[in-house]
Formats: structure tokens, C-alpha cells, sequence
């Protein structure tokens, strides 16, 4: 009798690397333009499909998408983006809690905003000044504020009666602070609090030390933070009990992180996997296969293909899809033969656009014994004729799990 | 003015085909390496596509497969194996029945399992033991035993206030036998029930002249019934009202008749068809052909394909499946020429894996005037590059009324 041999699962999310036919490539995609000889191995040795990670024509943001990608309905479990951001920094909350993304902000004495970023203040004075709202407590709710990349920093209110429908705070140009709105009946509480908060982060930030060091030098003063993007922490089930693996994910941007953190799947520190153009793909592949010695699931993400697709540089994004390359080559002799693996953008960044598109994205799956469909080559227009079709992009992890063995079967 | 002529249907299941690359065929599926001249004339003469039989990644059933190939979505209406078990032996209950599969086993005095199969005991002997138990009432609940294959058998519960939240008798194994136990506060009357049938059928049973027989050969006796794995009657809709459709049903496998028998559809009983290995599949198609003179919808049933795929037998899997193309060929001369034809699999059974998986199967769909989409060759891979692309289970039926000019239009 055979035996149902378990595998172990990667996904590789190749950020915005999806695109559209550019003009100064002869009408073909960055995709199809770079040299890529290991993604084609894996079309060649595998199935190829489209994906609509969202749905048909809809941009997905890079939180939905890997919500999506990890198997949660995208439009089911998204709150929004403040608590993925929140747990980016390592304040993951619990169902309920509400958590804004913030900026330190430089005001005058009449709440003018003279400039949204405190002059791109930065860690560590960000970090002095959040240790300084510590331990703030307003109606019987607690605030916690923790710095983030440059002058950034989130917000997490715990307690009871909160409610996300409140507006911003930070008027997002140089005009006068927001008012906090409740932008429902339940959420007046909310609406107070952050209020309260906003002034009494004022009050310590404005004689804080760091400030004061800050306008001797000439620089703005960071004297007060301005919460935006409110959101509650959703209810997930844990990706671990939900799919029956222990998983763990290489990212460098803090949202994905985020992302993985609220999903309860461990987040791998890699020194030099940075999120940005200069991450270390080698150290990040690395990492991926030592996680898999011990993990069965993996998920990668490299940022750094949408950095050039944002800009419009197409020659830098066939460049760093080139090195992707590599670091997928590099993979593919260290990773287990038997691992699942899947290769797929989480959203379209068109370098014509500058922004995600709605664009269904390229994937391709292998397994040692999966059906080959023919390809050979791995880009937008290949997969369009791939084995696996065109797939939504909470489907791909159930597919995963069918392919390494671990689905469950509906019915006798 | 054109006519719009009606067609019958014809689907062939054949179970369990749709396979994984098998490194043995370099890398080819058991379909891809078998002889099939009439399943490629159908590919040749029609369009393929792959099926997701329930959702993308979910190994179905044998009976949540052919509930969505018949149309109804297995999510919403599937409640267990019980009551198609208890169908396809002719018990065919009401909405509101619940359903049990059981063995006839061996207990001692004290309850402790001794043998769960009573020494492989069958009919005619399990029909002499069922007929014992006619007639018994419990609490205003009607309690009905059918034997089925082997030491099986089927109990079947009608009465007011019955839930299948109920654990189950049989332990499974060689320990103490159960006490059936609500899973639920509805359940309570029920798990009374049950109990109160297992000890009846106890006495009944120990003391039948079966049993002393047994005895005086020295072999086990069948001296108890142990039900497991309750399902109430599902409230379907009768596949003839639901589609205008009279339909039958040729298949050897007890569980398949039972779905059929619970969705209204007639069942043929076909001398020969037995859903081994050695079934009479010329004498299948010879019925299908003759009930296509009455009826307007056959499925056809292979349970053969499915049983060296759990065995892990390619060779045999792929002998069998030149002979299931044998069939196909015969019954592509006899049936009537413009009836509509879709051959699948209801789920894959990789013989690496040796259990269902969630793979997609393969589908070809004929008609007369159906649009080609070029392809030569019936197996896994082709289908994924054909002209039906990728659709769910539930989507069939009405694709194939529709080619059949028997579907309803949705607006004016």
C-alpha cells in the first residue's frame, strides 16, 4: 500500500513583481524581459496559472494580498491597516484592541502642523520619546505607542468599549489637527480618548528632552504624535491550529511581519534582509532553508521589486528580477527535493502605473509529481496558459496543502 | 426558424482517474500512458477543462462528488455518509430520518469487542439476522436494520425529535463497546434510542439460530450491531422536478445508488456490475444504452479505476483504464448521436498518495455543435490547457443542460 508522504510548503511572494507590456521593451513585461532561468525551471517542471489575489480587476493592497495568499478571506478578516502595522513593530494586540499607524509631527502652540514628519526624525530619538508615553491610561483605556521605521510610530488602545470607526487626527498636509470624529454612535468613547491622548502626548513630547536637544541644533521639534488609520485587531483563527502546520515567515517590510504575526506564524529575524534595494537575498535564502529544517511551512517575501516598479524604472526592475532569480536558483538546491513550492507576485505594480493594479498575477506551483503543463517559460503571458487556470488567491493554500499531502477530505 | 431541439445527457464517472506524474511512466499520469483511442475522440471532438469537484485543493468524497456532479452544492446539502449507505442497501428514509452505518459484531457478556466484523459474517446470514430485528419501537421511534456488504449493515431511525449529534457505538477497535452520547442538547432522545436499539439487538441477536449455528462451527458470533457515524436525511430537491429531467442511474458501488436513490434518480440494477475490478463493464454499457431509449439523463459509475489507485498499482490502473475506453467506445456507437456526453473523474486517487486528493480531475464535455478547442488528447495536462478552463463541480449539470438546450434563461 502506498503511503501519504507529508511535505513541507514554500511560497516565495515576489513583491509587485507582476507588470503590463511596456513600450520600451518591444510591448513585453519586466517579467518577460529579465533572464530568469530558474523561475523557468520551475515553470518547466511545474504548472503555471494566473491568480486574482483579491478578485478579478481589484488592486490588492500588500496586507490583503498576504492575507489572501495565507489563506484567510481577504475581505472577511481586513480591518485595516493599523493593526498589521502595529504588530509589524512587535505590538501585537488582541481581538478588540483598536491600533492606529501615527507620525511624531512638528506643531505650534496653536495646533498648526509645521511639518508632518518632525524633520524625518528618526530611532533612536523616536524610541526615547514613545518611552515616554508609556503607561497612559484615559476612561479605563490603555494607550501604548511604539516607534517604527523613521518618524513613524503606532498607537494600540486596549480596553473596554473601543470602537475603529473614528476619523484621523492628522489633517495629512500643513494645515491645523483634526478633531477625532466618532464616526458612529459607538465610537464616541474612541473619539474622546484620542483625543485625550493627542493632548497629553503633546503636553510630555513638548518638554521632552529629546526637544529640547533638538531645537538647539536648529531641527524641528517632534511634539506630538497624529494617529490615523484606525483599526480593530481582527479575530483569526491561528494559522498553526487552522491549517495543522507550524509556519514561519522571512520578510523585511514590518507590515508583512505584521501580517504573519497576527496570523500567529513566526516571524525569522534576518540581519540584512532589509525591505529594501540593498536586502540580502542571500542571507534571506538562507534563512528560508534552515526554517525549513525544523518548519513545514515558509512564506518569503522580497520587497524589492516594487521599489523600481513605484518609480517607474523598468531597467532596475528587470535588474532586481534577475537577482530574485538568483536567489531562487540558490533555493532550489538547498531546500528539501520534496518541498512544495510556489512562486507568485502579490499584486501587479505596473512600472507605466507607479501603483498596484488589479491585474491578475503570475504563479507558479511545483511538486515532484505534479501534473506538468507544457510551459517553459515562467512570465504574465505564459501563465495566462498555465495548467492551474485562473485561481483566486485564497484558493492557492488550499491547493498548497493538497500538493504536500495535508488536505482534508469533505465526505466518505 | 430554428428548432430548439432537446438532447439527453450522458456522465460518465470514472472514479478515481485523475492521477499525479508517476516517476515510474516518466513522469506521465496512468491516463497520459493508457491506450484510449474513444476518450481522445470525445477530447478531439469536443472541449476538455479540469474540475475542482467540490472547491480547489479538497479531496471529495465518492458521495459529496457525485452530489455536485448531479448539481447540488455539497456544502449545503451533504450530512454524512449515513444516510447514503442506508440508500444504497433501498433504504431511502425522509427528511428528518437518521441514518446509521453499523457492523455485526462480536461482544462478550461484559460488552468488550471481541471481533469487529463477527468473523467476516455475510449474507445470507446477516439477512436472517436483520430480519430479527423488525419491528422495533423505542420511545415512539421506528427502528429499521437492512444488511448491506459483508458483516455491514444499515439502521435507520424514523420518529419524532431525532438528531445525528450523537456519538458513536462502535469503539473502532478491539475495547469495551460505547455508550452513544449527545453531542448536542437535542441529541438527547436520540442517544436514549440508540442505546436502548443496542441492547435489544443484543438480546435478539445472541439468542438467534444463526448464532447457535456459529457457535456449533466454532466461528464468531454476530451477537451485537454497532452503529456509527449518524446522518440525518438530507431535504433535497428531486433532481426530476429540480431539472425536468427523468433520470437513472447505472453503478456496481452500494454508496453511489444511494445518492442517486436519495436525489429521486432511478437506479438500474445491472447483473455484473459489481464495483470490483471484475465488473461486467460491456453489460453497463448495454444498459446505458437501453435506458437512454426512455430516459433523458444517465450517470454511469467505474468504481474499478479507483481500486488499484488506493492499491498504488499503476499497471493496473492503466490496463483498467484501456478497458473503461473500451467501454466508452461502445457505448459511442450504440447511444444516440447527438446525446450530450461529459466523461470525469469524480475525485483523483494519485497511486503514489493511494487516498483521494484534492487535484483537479479531468473533464471532456461533447455535443454535436459544441465549439472544439483543438486538443487530441484526453489526460490531466491536456485538460488544463482546454476549452472549458477550470470550473467547479456544481457548474456540470447545468453546462451540460444547457448544451442539451434543456437550460432555463435567467432575465427576458
Amino acid at each position: 500500500m502506498p503511503m501519504r508522504r507529508q511535505r513541507k510548503i514554500l511560497i516565495v511572494v515576489v513583491d509587485g513583481m507582476g507588470d503590463r507590456s511596456v513600450k520600451e521593451l518591444g510591448w513585453r513585461t519586466p517579467l518577460q524581459s529579465a533572464k530568469r532561468p530558474n523561475m523557468n525551471w520551475y515553470a518547466e517542471n511545474g504548472a503555471s496559472g494566473l491568480v486574482d489575489v483579491i478578485a478579478p480587476g481589484v488592486p490588492p493592497g500588500s496586507d490583503t494580498s498576504h492575507l489572501a495568499i495565507l489563506g484567510y478571506g481577504p475581505r472577511e478578516v481586513y480591518t485595516g491597516r493599523g493593526p498589521f502595522e502595529a504588530a509589524g513593530v512587535g505590538l501585537v494586540g488582541k481581538k478588540g484592541d483598536v491600533a492606529f499607524r501615527c507620525n511624531f509631527a512638528t506643531v505650534d502652540s496653536e495646533g498648526n502642523v509645521l511639518d508632518r514628519r518632525a524633520g524625518r526624525i528618526k530611532q533612536p530619538e523616536t524610541t526615547e520619546l514613545a518611552a515616554s508615553l508609556v503607561g497612559m491610561r484615559i476612561e479605563g483605556v490603555e494607550a501604548v505607542v511604539k516607534e517604527a521605521t523613521e518618524h513613524r510610530a503606532v498607537l494600540l488602545l486596549r480596553g473596554p468599549g473601543l470602537s475603529p470607526l473614528v476619523s484621523d487626527v492628522d489633517p495629512h498636509d500643513l494645515s491645523p489637527i483634526r478633531t477625532c470624529e466618532p464616526l458612529a454612535q459607538e465610537a464616541r468613547k474612541t473619539a474622546r480618548v484620542v483625543n485625550a491622548f493627542v493632548q497629553k502626548s503633546y503636553e510630555r513630547l513638548r518638554v521632552h528632552p529629546v526637544n529640547a536637544r533638538r531645537r538647539g541644533e536648529g531641527k524641528p521639534e517632534a511634539n506630538i504624535l497624529l494617529p490615523r488609520g484606525a483599526g480593530v485587531f481582527p479575530d483569526l483563527a491561528e494559522f498553526s491550529s487552522r491549517y495543522g502546520l507550524a509556519g514561519a515567515c522571512v520578510a523585511g517590510v514590518s507590515l508583512i511581519k505584521g501580517i504573519c504575526r497576527v496570523c500567529g506564524i513566526e516571524v525569522a529575524e534576518v540581519p540584512g534582509a532589509t525591505g529594501g534595494l540593498d536586502t540580502d537575498m542571500r542571507a534571506k535564502a538562507e534563512a528560508v532553508s534552515s526554517l525549513l529544517e525544523s518548519k513545514e511551512f515558509v512564506l518569503l517575501n522580497v520587497k524589492a521589486t516594487d521599489i523600481p516598479s513605484h518609480d517607474g524604472d523598468f531597467k532596475k526592475k528587470i535588474e532586481i528580477i534577475e537577482k530574485v532569480d538568483g536567489m531562487i536558483g540558490q533555493l532550489r538546491t538547498t531546500i528539501p527535493a520534496d518541498t512544495v513550492v510556489a512562486i507568485l507576485a502579490d499584486h501587479c505594480t505596473p512600472v507605466e502605473v507607479g501603483e498596484h493594479s488589479g491585474d491578475p498575477v503570475p504563479l507558479v506551483v511545483y511538486s515532484e509529481d505534479g501534473v506538468r503543463d507544457g510551459l517553459s517559460s515562467f512570465d504574465e503571458s505564459s501563465a495566462s496558459r498555465g495548467g492551474l487556470g485562473r485561481i483566486l488567491g485564497k484558493d492557492l493554500l488550499p491547493i498548497l496543502l493538497d500538493r504536500a499531502n495535508r488536505s482534508e477530505k469533505f465526505g466518505a
